[in-house]
């Protein structure tokens, strides 16, 4: 779709109501045609239409990974400028083109190098406001990134701490919205990244996927994804500094969101 | 991949040789984990692997569509920003993944606004000299939209005139080229194309596909891949102005691309 300006709240509320209410049918129809029989990627198609409903809201929000250079001028949701080149391109994509009859809306509100407080400090705006039906965070790295390098004094237990009041906050809030929480990853063998990160950084996968559970949301296990990916290329095809990814890296980070939704 | 700076022709040359004398067996150890039985999606990942070799060389040429707001300061392979955020992207991220033992080189070298003579200007430069092994051409909308708009004087036959001579010298100097041709598409019910652009612009499609079948080409029928999802969602969801592909309409243009190469 392409917007000449930013819908205003009232359009957006208007808009999902009648596609909520008058759409059921048409996105229901189109369901048969992706269901399909014996592979994986038929098994993950039905599964994406089963996760999503029809006129969902669907919010990527993250650091670098998740911003991939966005326009942040734009701001507009399934527009390719305003969603970057990273995964959330190729899953807004991919969602948009199976999900035709669904109408979603996806945005990506990623900016680079948040930690988890700078999500919090923007989440009125960048979050509850856009009242998304799907929310998906990818966030960590910077906290543990950042503090390595001296220039932030946040520890683990800021960030779970942090981590899970945003997470209440957004409960509150949106009682029925579906969480999508992701493993932050780093590969080591890269330019940014040696073995010194494994163990102190385990730490913060870890809280990660706990909230996940604590949650009941689902959880990308992004780590392993790559660390299978490992067994095909050296680490650089996939990221080139071990924390930001390659487009293959991209590829197989929107392939591992798809299948933990399915 | 990153790339700090764009690779001079010795060094691609030197790659290239190492990447298909040396690496062979972990691309071939690569295929069967990606080659499976039943389904679509299956068959086309095998079918990928017998397309593409090793060290492959692949370069896409076209318009604002395969351009698709790719950053022309950088021009380098494999990267994002220099991709753009089109059908090219989706189709990079998709190969470079699941090819990953390849060690494949794409570039985008589609430029907005240009017709099939504006091609053939910078042909040299952005073709011949980076030696391609795989080259895939989506001209053609803007040779007849220049022209409706009184801003263009050529014809259907300036048209193909200029394609044919084009893929008559890309064969010269590179013999064993593997070309692509995509036919221009087209969807009526969008802001800037009706039902009067129907006839006028098959004629350029059908010579597109001509050509294709006169050179051996593998062809992307896109123009169907769009005929069949309107059975899914109105012409907008596709592309906004009838010419230029939404987020989804680029997935189903990377998708029918694989599967014409498959």
């Amino acid at each position: 779709m392409n917007h000449d300006q930013k819908p205003t709240k009232d359009q957006l509320s208007r808009r999902r109501f009648f596609v909520k209410a008058g759409l059921g049918a048409a996105a229901a129809a189109a369901v048969p045609a992706i269901a399909g029989s014996c592979s994986s990627g038929q098994k993950q198609k039905k599964g994406i239409s089963r996760f999503f409903s029809p006129g969902d809201v669907v919010l990527f929000q993250g650091d670098s990974i998740t911003d991939a250079g966005r326009n942040r001028q734009r701001q507009l949701p399934n527009d390719a400028a305003s969603i970057g080149t990273g995964y959330v391109y190729l899953i807004a994509a991919g969602i948009l083109k199976e999900l035709a009859g669904h109408e979603l809306t996806v945005y990506n509100r990623g900016i680079s190098g948040n930690k988890v407080y700078q999500l919090a400090e923007r989440w009125q705006e960048d979050c509850i406001d856009l009242e998304p039906d799907v929310l998906s965070i990818l966030i960590g790295v910077n906290d543990y990134w950042h503090a390595r390098q001296g220039r932030y004094d946040g520890t683990p237990e800021v960030y779970e701490r942090d981590f899970r009041e945003l997470l209440n906050r957004t409960r509150e809030s949106l009682p029925n919205i579906k969480l999508v929480i992701c493993e932050p990853f780093i590969l080591t063998e890269t330019s940014a990244v040696d073995d010194s990160w494994m163990e102190p950084f385990r730490v913060y996968r870890e809280i990660a996927s706990k909230l996940a559970g604590e949650f009941s949301a689902v959880r990308v296990p992004f780590q392993q994804s790559f660390n299978v990916a490992l067994t095909k290329a050296p680490a650089t095809h996939w990221t080139g500094d071990g924390v930001h990814p390659s487009l293959a890296g991209c590829r197989l980070m929107a392939d591992a969101w798809l299948e933990a939704i399915s």
